[in-house]
């Protein structure tokens, strides 16, 4: 008799197979004994999800109508809450959107996925900045694609470095890209750099799937508009660029309803790969982001929570600069929830972790968000989670941690 | 300048590029005038949602603890909901396993989507019942497998001209089945069958794959033990039998839960895959069925369903015995929610359907559920959703269309 688990590992399809506890995972065990101060997470602040209109929602859309919370749904979506995604897409950034042309999706996650699944085969070239998002080089995995990268500095993605690798010949799947307060590195892609990305790939035909998963957690003035409202600009339509975005951070992440805006094709075969993938969004979570967002509660609530997250990047940077020896740089984010930092070069931030779980603080090794190897000498630190005085505390024992490997 | 539709579309993966408008839904949108009857479909009824329960359970743990509706959850799913399901299928179905062997999906069409994932490539053959279930052939499109086919007749799956087929060195990667009142003919698999099934696959180490969306819809004494209590109760443990159920037939399918039992390496596998594809199934969803089973709501709820149900699928033999000519065949299904017909051999149900339009009343083609191909004469009907009388007259007028045609 064949052993059953022997049948079920030796099936496994190839890329399947090369799954492994990830390091990270691994690591982070290390920050669960309660006296550690995680700065490793990228958890939204509890205090910042509006908990008692959420609830109220809840309860409106099932006493209303509770169909549209309970029965099957189209896999498009809730045809009120697209709506209200395509208004405020036209009116806060200029991307204006046919109704046949947004898919929800189940959080901003699933559009990665998806569109994985219909552009990735294995072997097949992704271009990403360099560091990227680890949720879709995770995403990815299964489809076995290869990377190029882009290097990224405080200007965001480095597009003259792009149009070279263009020009020699490099013909990736699309270009994949985090253009506000990316996580990890919190860098925004400035305003001329968009306007010559979206440049850049019309003369080359380069699709751009553009992720603005954090764009509403500016801390500055104003939003920066993204990518997509460029190509719009320039083409009147959205041409090149695949849109990304999430209720996530701006309502609550457990509801995991985020959408995708695309030229309408394209929508129409993600919708079909959707609704092999989960049918659809579930109803209860689409209908209570409506029912919440349809009086405005957005505008109202939403520079609640960028104060909120301003104070603690504030209090982050200022312990920073109170606690981290002179060869120690980090970005300072202008939104988001991460400050990335950047230790001298023979400085190993894996090593540096045991050494600054001792000290009882965590953060994420840089390493792991390249996707072809690099930035051994690199960190990420959340500040959306732990409280200012944990921040205070965090940071003064990583400098701590980071004189003792220097 | 490239022209990005283009663009966009020279890129889509060979599997990506197959997708077109199925059929189906091109048929299902000539059911849309409000004077067709439409046996067409598969949703549950309405008047079976228990909608206040679920409004006081989203209310409840909103209240109580809202983190566990609003924040990411673990990937693996809402442990308290873990433990009830495990509790459940040990109390009623005798499959007893431990929490690291279950997963929460986004419904079970998840289930069969991450095990596409992990299994299935390009040419990987895949057994299934002929007919069988068409989200499974829709989740696992992307990954393009071969199919190879096993008989059905009204004892379920034929064991014999499986073991016939393993016999002669086809080696499939599983053999996916829905073992009760299976979607799309109502057929159960006999006790007899089942366990002659657990033998074979023990023999010759093939995988199952066990989806028992319609299990609790069972309209005589007795729940059939799914496929994988046999496995359990022949092996000591869950070994060949992958197991998949739901939320959406007992309580709403609007919420997307369901989940996934296996062995342990196998469930770490498969939550690394969705960790990739959504992060984690909707905590609001998880938390709400968690808060509202917990006290026992399902006993007392899924009896009411039953019987519900059970006078429809009455409504519907009666009315096939007096409407439908001598030479037209169906199940008589013990649960579930589809009677399945088969129309003389001569008979197109493609060609009947839009006779049938014509009379006002909707059905799926046969043909439709059959991955390699027949099954033309056949027909599904459903009698969850439409009432007692629209099942009546839906029934009368296709009995005129098929003496139309015949």
């Amino acid at each position: 008799m064949v052993s059953a688990v022997h049948a079920w590992s030796e099936r496994l399809a190839q890329n399947g197979a090369q799954f492994t506890g990830s390091i990270i995972r691994d690591l982070l065990r290390l920050t669960e004994r309660p006296e550690v101060i995680s700065l490793a997470g990228g958890l939204p602040a509890p205090e910042c999800f509006p908990a008692e209109e959420l609830t109220m929602a809840a309860e409106g859309i099932l006493a209303r109508e509770p169909l549209a919370a309970l029965q099957y749904g189209l896999t498009e979506g809730y045809r009120p809450l697209r709506a209200l995604v395509i208004e405020r897409m036209k009116a806060r950034l200029a991307i204006d959107v046919a109704q046949e042309q947004v898919l929800i999706t189940s959080g901003s996650q699933q559009g990665l996925d998806l569109l994985g699944r219909l552009f990735l085969t294995s072997g097949t070239l992704v271009a990403v900045e360099d560091p990227t998002y680890l949720g879709a080089l995770q995403a990815w995995h299964p489809c076995a694609p290869r990377y190029v990268t882009v290097p990224v500095d405080e200007d965001g993605l480095n597009v003259d470095a792009l149009e070279r690798m263009l020009a020699d010949g490099v013909r990736p799947q699309f270009l994949y890209i985090m253009s506000c307060f990316q996580n990890p590195t919190g860098i925004t892609l400035s305003h001329e750099r968009r306007r010559a990305l979206v440049e850049v790939v019309s003369k080359y035909g380069l699709p751009i799937v553009e992720d603005d998963a954090y764009g509403e957690l500016y801390y500055g003035e104003e939003r920066p508009l993204p990518v997509a409202s460029m190509d719009m600009e320039m083409h009147g339509e959205l041409r090149h660029v695949v849109y990304l975005s999430s209720f996530s951070k701006v309502l609550a992440p457990g509801l995991r309803v985020g959408w995708m805006a695309a030229p309408e094709e394209l929508i129409s075969k993600l919708t079909q790969v959707k609704q092999g993938v989960d049918l659809h969004t579930n109803s209860l979570s689409q209908a209570t982001v409506y029912e919440a967002c349809r009086d405005g509660l957005l505008d109202r609530h939403v520079p609640f929570i960028r104060s909120f997250y301003r104070t603690r990047r504030d209090v982050m940077l200022t312990a920073l600069e109170q606690h981290m020896p002179e060869d120690v740089r980090w970005v300072r984010p202008e939104g988001g929830m991460f400050v990335w930092i950047t230790l001298p070069p023979h400085v190993d931030s894996t090593q540096l972790f045991h050494t600054a779980i001792k000290h009882d603080v965590a953060f994420v090794p840089g390493a792991t968000f390249y996707a072809n190897g690099g930035g051994q000498n690199t960190m990420r630190l959340n500040f959306s989670l732990p409280t200012p005085a944990q921040i205070e505390e965090g940071i003064t024992r990583l400098g701590q941690a980071v004189r003792d490997v220097i």
